[in-house]
């Protein structure tokens, strides 16, 4: 390695040496200062950062602590005021990795989000897909374009950009949730629209269902008025007691031996919108997940990255290098490419969102179960 | 009019006077004659039949009633057996424009079936798609791919071309119920398969939600085991009670002022395929509508065919110059491009397939609604 | 057999016996009488013609003698005016087995065309999506949606469904050629729209390129001002250099050992549109096929049926259990699901259309290939 | 703004005054400490560069220089060796908004690459998708998957990702190009993948056409053996004589008062999969643009961003707050959502690529149309 002089601009080259480097003579280096004079790079001296043979995230796999997490939010919701041009009391997951910025994955936003008694989260709207998940609480409504969304435990509600939307609570308790956004990836492709809507939401109504559930939640039916596809999904909450049920008839099934779950043990379904059977928002994948007591899950890796949340039990989770005890609430990161194995003594509820339909529209999807293998 | 001697082949040419016509000389009889024996035909004597400026269905619109389907299916119970060969004690409706051939309409065939109590109609599988409806009744089983699935009132029942089924009646009475499939446009086109399988259906049991619906039967959650889209829905039943709150919804929401009904007072949905969103099967489109008491139906004309059954209620129904009083269970047939208007004074459902998939897939389809002409 | 009395409404049922059917007694008799009172027919009687174990097509394999088509419509270029209401001069092949009517095959019509010096086709459109395919001469233009488009030997000129067109000869001698459409198919759907426009074509102008090859003939290229796919292609003239330059590069390329051609000695090519890579029209597929000398291709069926055409060279056909002799021009039928195999000992080129996108995009295509069994 | 004490990993966050933030007192300096070490970051702080009202990137409106690449490509063409490790001698540019990466734009990559006579650049594969294209220069033979791909001025050379291809140069003389990967794209979202070959290019062969044109590049016409659509286009080779015919046709069309060019006096075709009729590549377009002498066109803008290099000609350019005169070979860069104008006295050819398929599969796309304002 031949030290060099510090350029003036933002392009900076050191010399290096190993296979395919050439040799690190006064002549190179003066082509290198020109190089970056001229605002250019070359190739030789980056690929292997640029291009590994398989995917080596910045993102970190790592865990948050659910009770750290709502114990934050809640000293927040002390000192914080919720209104306009903070927009939101929101405290995202900053992926070691990344940075510092707020970003879970290079790809996805997660966060909690806290609001007290009364509070409005004000009306706006922007380009990036969004939900909100509960792993606890209950008593917030949110509005999406004027239709109140009750927020209970276990539901997720999914939002399709550009839908105006806000949130407030008519209970007498503050409430806790998670959100998740593509905020990163629309942030770095440079995708990102937003507007800022009424100060407070438009209605203080609070059904028990939406009006989208009432139009879309009857399995396989579709209202004759909204027979076209949208991009993302018209059903603003997909409600826990489907959910349980579904994960529920997938283990009765397999008792019945009949093929319906993912490996033995492991229950799972994906969110999808009804009017393309496919992701239920174009950028985000959300599934959930069970495993019955005493499952372990077999090893996978996929390209993209993945936010699990625990919803209920407990477990031991693998991922990469990483290993941790999870409980309910405890939320963790899977990077891109490294692998993942779950496994619960007393049975395991999680609840998973991914950026791989990004992937898979792209066709740059991967995934790769791992086979164990086993020594005579 | 010029008479002509009649030729020995299959091809006869008339000549014809009108605008477009060669003049009706013995030379132009003689080169006819030779068209016939060469097998051919001109277009300008065809084209006033071939190529109308709209369509000219050969098929009438018609009703059949209820009570007299049901009675004469009562009767083939007594003497017609069920089984192998016959495979099906299935009467179809022979649309009387279609020379006496079991066509409702040109693409589409419907047939009451019936079975007495402990029958089996034996295991076969076709290329035809097919559907089973029910306007009362219950205790069948079909068995779909080695799935029971119960038949009750109301409940809609797709089961995709290819699949192995057969049916089987636990009950102490017998059961009727509506067969729709795409037999005479499969026929018609050259594409029918066909095989027998056991004689007897392969299991007694008898649950009251079959595995498909355990699988699917969840609106928006996908199982992660079957995640590619297939031809036909894999939902092997539409319960009548998600229907009718489907319904049911969409008019109180109408009340609440929410676009959610097709027009005022006129609630309908589709059914569909969950991995899809799209129809429940390739060739057949399959709705339910609700009229609210007192509501008119705007007149509409469609491309393509269909098929109505009054599942609840009275009405009134006019395609194109026919008018007919319908009450529960009469099936009534709208050929391709008639108008049809309905209304009823104390509310009418009414289910609904037709062949219009056939046209949307091919680029073919069209849809006009009429609009009213008031004078001043 | 038991003789029965006839009915007078349009549906008969006749007793039959064998497997499934019920014991012929007279109060079957007089159940069947009620059935056809009522405008019902059983599906016991029926299954056999309706469902068999594979498509049975009331088409026949059958061929027609260029030399013949081209006398044909040379006397009728002499006997019969091409004007509005006729509105073109052309003679279709008569499958011997669809009851005389002008259908090559259940869904496809093929026709001979004939246009004198100085005529005019008149302007009309419809639904019916269309070709024209040169197997000789030239002279004509065909003008659509008002660009003129010229017409010559091994050109194909697709026409999407309801664009307008005429054609006119500004040549000093007749010229034929053959029109394909989907003309059975939108008849026996009911689907067919059609509009008389102007009795003459809209431009005299006759350029050897039409508008829509400058614009749409360039390999991969597209005009940024229309990115929308095209239900059918926007190219109205695939012309005979480009077509023959591919037959030959396969067949080129498969001496230099790289796999291109369909099997040995085969070369074949699909027309496509530029806009989707799929068929050229919604409903109809169009390939061209060169055997190089020597060439015996394998046997193949599909579901749908297929008119050919040779366009050079002579051969040998077998379809199903005919066979012909066939050279330049000759016509000749592939019903569904029958057998097809081509030979020629010196070469031969086919132009070949069949209707298989309409069972694609139903999913209700199917396609075998035919393994020989050889004896030791 | 309240300075607050530097934390010790990786998340700093730090109080701000303005709209919606919270009073920077005591208890939330601690908060925020404890946000840091718990990974946290609140949105309050970030959500202006987060998520602004629409795109503002990071990355600059910049113009390199083509004689300066040039230059530089030549001088590495004598200091540094091309082969395994390094693997190509290509010089990327480096976005001087993108902290001195090789990055053109947040998601594209744009380099010039240089080989000298009988050099080879060795084989190897990549997710990436690339595409070569040829502003000067002819004798380096790409060999994709074996197939070996002429490279002459004008070309536009696709490549999917994971096809094997290394290059050689059988001339006399070096010869550089540009080349166009979604590196960045890949590299931040952590989809990229990268597999050796062998260090030699598999075949010395060098004809004028590549297999791949021999069996794709006929306009309209697919091979019968690859009907199923690629995510890439399988043409290998979009030759110079064809744009510049294409682009000719159009201009030669607009004259002749048929809509055909994008604006008057802007001709533009865009590269295309003939599998498909949509972009070349997955995540790239690419496109050609030719203004006709003494036209200016219409400012836009656009989600995404895109890479310019003039072909032939000069012209001016406006990017945003940018002016740049241009010419033969200079490269230049327009970030999303900022306007682009350009404009030439005396004609302009411009190749453009864009990471726009990437915003559009995700139903992310937005453009708008600069309506100029005119003042009275």
């Amino acid at each position: 390695m031949t030290t060099d002089v510090r350029s003036e601009g933002p392009v900076r080259i050191q010399m290096a040496d190993g296979p395919g480097q050439p040799p690190a003579t006064p002549e190179l280096a003066k082509l290198y200062r020109e190089f970056e004079s001229e605002l250019l790079v070359p190739l030789w001296t980056e690929i292997g950062d640029l291009m590994p043979a398989d995917p080596r995230s910045r993102a970190a796999a790592h865990r948050w602590r659910w009770d750290r997490l709502r114990d934050m939010a809640g000293q927040a919701g002390n000192l914080v005021p919720v209104g306009r041009g903070g927009e939101r009391r929101a405290i995202a997951l900053a992926n070691p990795g990344l940075g510092g910025r707020p970003f879970a994955t290079p790809t996805l936003w997660a966060a909690i989000q806290y609001l007290n008694p009364g509070e409005d989260a004000p009306v706006h709207r922007h380009s990036q897909h969004a939900f909100r998940f509960v792993i606890e609480g209950e008593g917030v409504w949110t509005v999406v374009n004027g239709d109140p969304v009750s927020m209970r435990r276990g539901d997720f509600l999914p939002q399709a950009g550009w839908a105006w939307h806000g949130h407030h609570n008519l209970s007498e308790t503050p409430m806790a949730w998670i959100d998740g956004l593509d905020i990163p990836f629309q942030y770095q492709t440079d995708a990102t629209f937003f507007e800022f809507g009424p100060d407070e939401v438009p209605t203080r109504q609070a059904p028990h269902r939406s009006k989208s559930e009432r139009l879309w939640g009857h399995a396989g039916l579709r209202p004759l008025t909204h027979m076209a596809p949208s991009p993302a999904s018209p059903l603003l909450a997909y409600r826990w007691e489907n959910t349980d049920r579904a994960l529920h008839d997938q283990l009765a099934l397999e008792k019945d031996g009949y093929p319906a779950t993912l490996e033995p043990g492991h229950a799972a379904v994906r969110f999808t919108n009804p009017t393309t059977g496919s992701d239920v928002l174009p950028t985000i994948r959300a599934e959930f997940h069970r495993l019955a007591p005493g499952t372990a899950s077999s090893g996978s890796r996929e390209v993209g990255s993945s936010v699990y949340t625990v919803f209920e039990g407990q477990g031991r989770v693998n991922v990469g290098s990483a290993f941790w005890d999870v409980e309910r609430g405890d939320l963790f990161v899977v990077p891109s490419w490294q692998e993942l194995r779950l496994e619960s003594e007393n049975g395991m509820d999680l609840f998973r969102f991914s950026d791989t339909p990004i992937f898979e529209r792209l066709d740059l999807g991967r995934h790769r179960a791992i086979i164990e293998e086993t020594q005579a």
